[in-house]
């Protein structure tokens, strides 16, 4: 861990990300901001219209602006850093300030490793992993405490588990990936078949596929396959507590947030935005950039691009348990209308 | 773990399960796959009708049909296997090749064990588990590693926990009981008391009660009940990241799908289907052979067999946001609509 | 861990919490149950109205009543101890009879701590746990097996967190905090910027701050912030399987169900009642004493106090498909309304 500040001027940032700059370039920036609560000596950005009334009163050093800011200072202005994206340029700039634990290269002594398993000499390995048979994980990988890597498992080149996280069985990481605390991936999928009186368990012989650069949130389950593979392309991003179920394939560059579910064998495309909590039920396909709001649940393939819902606006109760009594007789009042009108067509 | 490849002719498979074979009853399977992808030495299915298409054009070598399947094969047409229940079949002929680990017995090195504990000498403990007071483990039981099992719990006989499972307090589990990694059985339940101005908490002294052939998915909470017991019966199927809070009573042969929540003291009866991500409030009684449809929140009890759901159906939010605006007016809207009709029979 | 039984009298309980007793003071009561339940040594409680026919039939030795409890007994009724609020008595007469473990204070050998860490002579450290630099752990803390402190964490004197715990990076618990199996507080929180045709990681630099008396549910997740810290008052109350995003903040005395989930920079009020499987979308700010009830979706600020709801309610499936339906057509519905109304007056 570095204890020593990190420091740059407006100038290296500028040249760093090729941003340009209004204001002054010699300003020394040692840390990051919002808006209302950055000091002198950080950065900030204004990348949400509805934020802009602070940029004049803003105490930051320097923010980072849109391309065609027009807001005037007043004459405490700070210099600005104009992007033609700032929240992707903020991105970068706040990376130069996390100061990041890189562990060093090596298994940690109360490790237990299975003779079948290899580990790369430049990979991290935490106290109280274990890592089983014929498992892999590869150059410069980090594991956090407490990992579990099971059998067949493979952890790419680069990526880093977060203490806790679990790969259960056949589970294939690619390079970059980043996986949390609590995880579970490759857990059997929930497969039962109904036999005259009880169930039986169908056997989970598939495994998950991971691409490179996905990120996979704390607590987030992913279940392995029945016959064939789980697959996440690349740079998939999953928030918290998600679930992804056996069979699922998830298109590169899809994002869902935190509590979405996914069942079983349903396809979802590439460039998708899953709303938080969002349910998608089983053998659906949902094409590329389609966006699905929060809590929304689909029960039907979804073929063009777009923005989907479901559900009802929040309101008083009160009000509300008028009207939710009234959605159980919908189709009944829908008849009522056509009748009226029929009525008054033949008035 | 065995490396010897599994081989079974046709024969020997319809021998061991009771089916009826149409073709070459000498042909050797040594895998399963789905219709779409297996080879010719590998078995598939057809249990859904939507996928029968695949079959004429599936390189199988051997499928699994329902009694009564019409369809005609082409000149290349795999071996059939016919079975009342192909899905069932498929599963037990699927478990053939599932060459899932088989631990060694005994007590890994690492794992901590309170003198007060007992382990049957056929059980078998993972690396880093913790085992405390006055816990049980029961022949044949299997505990993956990082397992914690708290005080006063028990394992039964032939039981299996994955990596990371975690009785906290008062657990007992059946026999032939899975519990994927990451569940939490027996952590307090929510039981909160206000006391003027914050909140007190009520002990939870119950425990936890899961039946014999129970399977807990990963990630899912079971919490111990407040004076009596949470209590799952034989049988019950839970998927991952499932929310059964204290005292809740599951009957027997329910099978609840991912991310579904069952609030305190609610008891659902036996033969139940409770779809991904649905709630049920708590105190409520589910009768036996209810299914409720995914993301459904149940707010009062159920006395007959049959599906139920609430929601609204997903559409374009461009459109949804039309209609979800009408919903909040639904209660006047009705009133409206009895007007006219009133008026339209006093013209 | 206490053997011998834990016997109080009527008279010795009704003094310690100033509870008026009818009936016999010398009765010896040796643990808690339900009405139903309750043995003639046992102690039970009325507190809510659906359960007080149960008061004449209950074999409890004594029942912890309402001021003002009208019911008359029968012969063999049970004595009472009258409070103002029964289900607050009762929860401090449970405790008498939680007979929890007290870990003597120590740090198990198996635990590794780093060097930079501090622990506190009164706290107890258990098995496999792990502390990382610059962590605290304060005066009477206990921390169950494989518990992981990160970097720059601090557990508050008196907390407890149970096996499992995780606080990865920059967290910080009050006093008497409680934290169950396998909750995750700071991990990253989901900060994506898209840069053209991928995603960036946003770094995620704040911390969690968590009040005191503050209870975490099992499995349940807190992100830290990206900039400033996502923050729990004093005596908020989450249950299992929360999903609270960076930058959040609660307001003290709020308790939260199930399954609920809070997206980022959403500022929840004191006082509030969230119920199971609710969703509240960013960058709100909800009053105080709102209560949301179960599974309904805030997608506005609320600023006034009360009950709100969304949703519709469970039904039979075959009915609720017809009103489904209609409602993807509320909009024309009420245009047609309008329209039968004007028609009407116009006749």
């Amino acid at each position: 861990m570095s204890t020593a500040p990190t420091r740059f001027t407006v100038a290296e940032i500028a040249n760093r990300f090729g941003l340009e700059v209004r204001g002054d370039p010699s300003l020394v920036i040692s840390g990051v901001g919002t808006l209302a609560a950055a000091q002198p000596d950080q950065i900030s950005f204004l990348a949400n219209a509805r934020y802009r009334s602070q940029l004049a009163t803003s105490t930051a050093g320097a923010v980072v602006v849109r391309k065609g800011e027009t807001a005037t200072g007043s004459g405490s202005a700070p210099t600005w850093l104009v992007a033609a994206d700032p929240y992707v340029a903020f991105a970068r700039i706040a990376a130069l300030f996390d100061r990041g634990s890189a562990p060093s290269p090596g298994v940690h002594p109360s490790a237990i490793i299975a003779a079948t398993a290899r580990i790369a000499d430049s990979a991290s390995i935490g106290p109280f992993c274990v890592i089983e048979e014929r498992a892999i994980v590869e150059d410069g990988a980090e594991l956090g405490a407490h990992c579990h890597i099971g059998p067949d498992c493979r952890v790419g080149a680069q990526s880093r588990l977060y203490p806790r996280a679990t790969l259960v069985t056949r589970v294939c990481l690619g390079k970059r990936v980043l996986v949390h605390s609590g995880a579970v991936l490759g857990a059997d999928g929930f497969g039962l078949a109904f036999d005259s009186d009880h169930w039986i368990k169908v056997p989970q012989l598939g495994g998950v596929r991971i691409g490179d650069d996905c990120e996979i949130g704390a607590n987030t389950t992913i279940d392995r396959g029945a016959l064939e593979d789980t697959v996440l392309e690349e740079d998939v991003r999953l928030d918290n507590q998600i679930q992804v179920a056996h069979n699922v394939m998830i298109g590169a560059h899809t994002a869902i947030a935190g509590c979405a579910a996914i069942a079983g064998s349903t396809r979802i495309g590439r460039n998708c935005l899953i709303g938080g909590g969002a349910g998608i039920i089983g053998h659906l396909t949902i094409a590329d950039r389609v966006t699905i709001t929060a809590m929304s649940l689909v029960t039907h393939s979804i073929r063009e691009a777009g923005e989907y819902s479901s559900g009802t606006p929040i309101q008083e109760s009160r009000l509300w348990r008028r009207n939710a009594a009234r959605f159980k007789h919908l189709d009944e009042l829908a008849r009522n209308v056509a009748d009226n009108k029929k009525g008054h067509r033949n008035d």
